[in-house]
């Protein structure tokens, strides 16, 4: 039984397990388990007693000493609720050489007997301290011949080292071993980070700091096994965690894994429980008979209440689900012409276009005084116009108050009369900077309202329909992105301007599509078409405005530098470029995910290719840093290769990591003080028309504790293609990735 | 003109090189140093002053200042003669961002007019200190689309750390870059370990500690540029050598590395050739006319002279240069048959058989007192016989005096006479224990005679027509191996003991040499032949001794404990097996060449597999550790499974280092104190079935100072198979290669 309804989370995390000793009657146990509310069970298969060694010895049977026959339960029961727990007892890195083959010959039968019971998965014992290469081995020879997940089982724990102490403190054998997460990867490096290979993490009483906690997020945590003894005692004598623990928690539960309770019932719990925990059982019972209440509820009963507690997914999240640590390939909307769907799917993002309009309009402002503006003609060309939305959102700029107020009230109706029905539902509005005069056509209909028109901040409305207060300021409602681009309307500026609208586009496709458009709408006076690549278009005029939206995940990936310095021929030397400005910025991050899709294609050309990916499972290990800035116009001589050496400090209480890569982000300057970008620290929310671009790393890179990262970006340009080269220099050295475009490139 | 005429040695070694100034007549330059006795130059192909942005600045001629017009020498001059060299002004890795483009600028067409040139290799100048990243990026690209060899200057220095520092002083940033060795790994790395980018070493005047110079020689050093000023003075005012830069030049002629002389004439000899130094110029010559004899001449002499005083190679190692570092797949004897070509050569190893006749004789000795001699007959299985030497050698081990003495005057003749006519070859031989009785058969012909028959050690003989007696104790002369053969009937011990011999033998082929051979030499009574896999025969009779020569070079690799576990069937439970054990050694070593080869492949497969090769240009890092043993007979029940772990701690004085793979050796115990093995500190000398062994590494790992390197190694075996698993977790963690023996195995 799940934890709980959490709307629109499908996550394995909703699934919550318990961790028994050996029990030699296994339905008994499941039946036990799960009438307590818990979903699954982590079980040992065979009797912890047994060794192959003296039962060889003995001459005896040869039947393994297992828990249950496989008959005892059906198929789908062994595989969707019970997970096997491999005898902890074994040591295959023992020193004596009996101990070591009875634990390869046991590990392999259990293995081998959880395979015919089809399980989905079993939980192997912690490495012990010190060496693990033989285990490693071991597993690994498992996992060439088998497709059950194994989780390794390792404490989340590592020995703080306090600052200051010099690195001999932390020596290369036993120093390093104090940090569990080294364990882990020596042993999945010998498994040459197998992808059925995941890790079960032990969460004890404390806590390692967070740093060193969150680096986990970007390894295969599939389960965190939770121990009674880190519970503590509520007021009413209930278990519950530490504010530490629950943020924990938390985060496995957006990370898709799947807590399991184990341990004794610690918390004697008084009053109505009390009783029924006590096994209700005659003097003629057998010893195994277990209560008739699980006596561990108190403590799922906590985790679902964290669970329920949790918000829901904003809607954008859902949406954006099925792409999480998805790789695809960025586009070439360069040399490849776009698709129709390709280009519905962006001139949904609302919030890119109104920021578009925003800039137009400040820029339109400044280029004509108030006392001009009546008689001078603004020209304004849109080149890589698409179908037209930043046509559509340059004639925006400058559509009267009393249109946008008729608008308004449509739109409102429109909106919020359907949501009215779902009284679950809170919504809540993020709207676009909008001038006083328009706002107040929507008074009758808004809760609350407030404005900052000077600083063109963002402005929240709370619906009357909003129920849950308590989420005030923390949900965006975006269920009709179609209603919402309507919305810009609203954002309109009374600039009075008068505009002459080029429209330059290379795919006569979506030349077709513009021509209808200006149809449509009844632009024909105010918009020219041109099919035309803008670096080879000999304009008629010059232009004031060149707006373009040819940014890619990483800024310039797109080859928007190329385009631009075909097409600013044809611009005033005065002349305004929309944006005027974009920076790429990388950061490196821990993604097995990401590297294992990567390694699958087995071949060199895809690790030397960068991703657009919806980072999900991922951990950032730095904060970002810039990396390359283009600017426009440009006229000086630099051209746009470009050079870039960066050197990450990974904070000293994170311990070791592993780097499978660098995520770039890009942010652009519209214009003045317009960006617009994924950069996370100055992120304008809720766009979808990026996702982050993730470059991989041939070889994971080990980064001792402490250490900094030292990486080169190279931009390139050759005749025909556009690349990017890279690579480190510390704390290890790697290839020059890439080198001369051979794997990856942007076509010309 | 080659240094001077070493025999056997074709290596580049023997050309010397000039080290100029930037010099527009080149034709003058070329004759200039050719007639020095140089035999190429190492010359500027651009005027030192160029920049190209300077010149782009004046808007002036885009013709490169090149030193000469392409047709001033013809292509073969240039190709044969000429080493470029890159202007040493630039610095691609300058904060400053025009000498950085000039740099790039310049390098590049450099290389290109090198490459117009035909030249065979150009110098780099050393990468500054610090950062290198940009610099390899754009060699890297260089060497994409060129096959002109690249030697990166390099000085041969390393900051010497005091014993007892602790790590901190070695930091990861400035602290590692005072190793040079350092600088050329961070290259090399990211430039993929190309295989055209090679070093040219820098010799000063002071050299680091042995360890740290020695670690160079697995590296692709191409050329050691000597500096003058490292020259010392003799005592005529002639240049010379410290002992230890001999011995290091010594190295680089063994290691095909070419000596560049540089630097100006520091030395101001007196007497004869003083006069001759000056330049014989008249008033009206140019400024530029170069002297006619050549100043630096005086430095190229002692390094001829050094040369010319080398021993010439070998005999054995002519014979073997052409299997130098070539990468050969071990045999599988058991799985194939092997061909007639292939024992042809085995056969002729007289030291092995020499070595397996003394450990059989003193068998029979043991195993039978003298009283019982003329009553017990003896049972040996020779179990894969082959085409009979080991049948040969235990037939031989029993010949009486007297026929040894008939022999050895027919050897002595067929032998000497021969040689006596080449007086200009020292002839040494290298004889197997005999018995005092057998030798004054040879006293006439020998000048020199000293036995231990007790200890069975060796015994020199000093052949009269050994010229040279400063060479005595150094060289062995096996020209005429078969020959030598028979000298092996010299060796024959008068056991009297009575033998009877079954050769049992699984390839068919030989079975009929077996044959033949036993009715040549009359062998019919003493010898049964059996033609039968020796694991699957039904021996009429016990053996009471088995001999076998199944041994690789990795000793078990060639399945010896699977055969000899099937034979000790039919081994009397006394009985003897020759050998009685075997043991495995690994040294971790650097080998460029080596791992450039396994990655031409291009596969996973090549690097999961052990070859058998010639260890030339390769850097041993550790001495030998013992990995498997193997003991016959064996009644454990213990089977042929092994794990290992090693632990290998690099000499602090090393520095740093990276290790392609492991060198693999074995050492067997044929009988008591008779042993056979490659292991380089106990090695039977003049062997030559074996070579060593290479196990490699998929990634090069570096190792840092003062590391230890911990392997682990795993003989593992299937139905149908026998495999090695390795992999490396200290200094970091490889992945396990050759898993479930995948890429490589033996077949059963």
């Amino acid at each position: 039984m799940p934890l709980g309804q959490r709307p629109g989370d499908k996550s394995e995390s909703r699934y919550c397990g318990i961790e028994t000793e050996f029990h030699d009657d296994m339905p008994q146990l499941l039946t036990y388990s799960l009438s307590g509310g818990f979903d699954f069970v982590v079980a040992p298969l065979v009797d912890p007693s047994y060794r192959p060694s003296i039962r060889n010895n003995n001459g005896g049977a040869t039947i393994l000493p297992v828990s249950a026959s496989d008959l005892v339960l059906n198929p789908s029961q062994w595989s969707s609720h019970v997970v096997g727990k491999i005898s902890s007892w074994i040591d295959l890195d023992s020193d004596n050489e009996e101990v070591r083959l009875d634990s390869e010959i046991t590990l392999k039968q259990e293995i081998a007997w959880a395979s015919h019971l089809s399980l989905q998965a079993c939980i192997l014992p912690a490495p012990r301290r010190g060496s693990c290469g033989n285990y490693a081995r071991c597993v690994n020879q498992i996992l060439q011949g088998n497709n059950m997940q194994l989780w390794l089982r390792v404490p989340l724990e590592k020995s703080e080292i306090v600052d200051g102490s010099t690195d001999a403190d932390c020596d290369l054998t036993g120093g390093r071993m104090l940090d569990s997460w080294e364990c882990w990867n020596t042993f999945r490096l010998l498994c040459e980070h197998h992808s059925q290979l995941g890790v079960a993490l032990d969460i004890l009483s404390s806590l390692p700091c967070n740093n060193s906690v969150w680096r986990w997020f970007g390894e295969p945590v599939r389960a965190a096994i939770v121990h009674t003894n880190s519970f503590l005692t509520n007021a009413r004598g209930y278990p519950c965690l530490s504010k530490r623990h629950q943020k924990l928690i938390t985060g496995f539960f957006n990370h898709s894994v799947q807590i399991v309770i184990s341990g004794s019932l610690l918390h004697n719990i008084a009053g109505d429980s009390g009783d029924e925990v006590l096994p209700a059982i005659d003097d003629d019972s057998p010893i195994e008979a277990l209560p008739a209440r699980h006596e561990l509820k108190p403590y799922l009963d906590y985790v679902a209440y964290l669970y329920q507690r949790l918000d829901p997914l904003p809607e954008q999240e859902r949406f954006e689900l099925g792409y999480r640590d998805f790789l695809q390939s960025p586009l070439q909307p360069l040399m490849d012409n776009l698709e129709a769907q390709t280009y519905e799917t962006f001139e949904k993002d609302v919030v890119k276009y109104s920021q578009y309009q925003r800039a137009i309009c400040k820029a339109l402002i400044n280029r004509v005084p108030d006392e001009q503006a009546s008689t001078t003609i603004t020209v304004l060309m849109v080149v890589g116009a698409g179908r037209g939305p930043l046509v559509r959102a340059s004639l925006q700029s400058l559509c009267t108050s009393s249109n946008a107020s008729d608008s308004c009230h449509d739109i409102f109706r429109h909106f919020f009369l359907p949501q009215a029905s779902n009284s679950q539902l809170p919504v809540q509005l993020f709207l676009h900077p909008v001038k006083s005069s328009c706002c107040h056509h929507f008074r009758s209909g808004l809760l609350a309202y407030s404005s900052s028109t000077d600083s063109f901040n963002y402005i929240c409305f709370m619906s009357r329909i909003c129920k849950d207060v308590s989420k005030r300021g923390k949900l965006w409602h975006l269920a009709s992105l179609r209603c919402f681009l309507c919305f810009c309307t609203l954002a309109a500026e009374e600039t009075g301007r008068k505009l002459k609208v080029y429209a330059v586009e290379k795919n006569p496709n979506a030349v077709i599509t513009l021509h209808s458009l200006v149809k449509l709408e009844g632009w024909e006076d105010a918009v020219t078409i041109i099919s035309s690549d803008m670096r080879c278009w000999n304009a008629p005029e010059k232009a004031d405005i060149l707006v373009s939206e040819l940014l890619g995940s990483f800024g310039d990936n797109e080859l928007s530098p190329e385009c631009l310095d075909g097409a600013q021929r044809f611009l005033k030397p005065d002349g305004i470029s929309i944006p005027s400005s974009y920076t790429s910025f990388l950061q490196p991050v821990t993604a097995t995910k990401l590297y294992n899709d990567v390694k699958s294609h087995k071949d060199l050309a895809h690790f030397e290719t960068a991703y657009v990916v919806k980072l999900h499972r991922v951990a950032r290990l730095a904060p970002t840093l810039p990396v390359f800035t283009f600017t426009h116009p440009e006229y000086s001589n630099k051209g746009n290769e470009r050079y870039k050496r960066l050197r990450f400090e990974i904070p000293l209480d994170t311990g070791s990591a592993v780097v499978h890569g660098f995520a770039g982000y890009f942010d652009a300057i519209l214009y003045n003080d317009v960006h617009l970008g994924i950069e996370p620290s100055t992120v304008t929310p809720n766009m979808f028309s990026w996702f982050p671009i993730f470059f991989p790393l041939r070889e994971p890179l080990y980064v001792p504790r402490g250490s900094t990262i030292e990486v080169h970006f190279w931009r390139r340009s050759g005749a025909t293609k556009v690349w990017y080269e890279w690579c480190v220099t510390s704390p290890s050295t790697s290839p020059i990735h890439n080198s001369n475009g051979r794997s990856y490139w942007v076509g010309l």
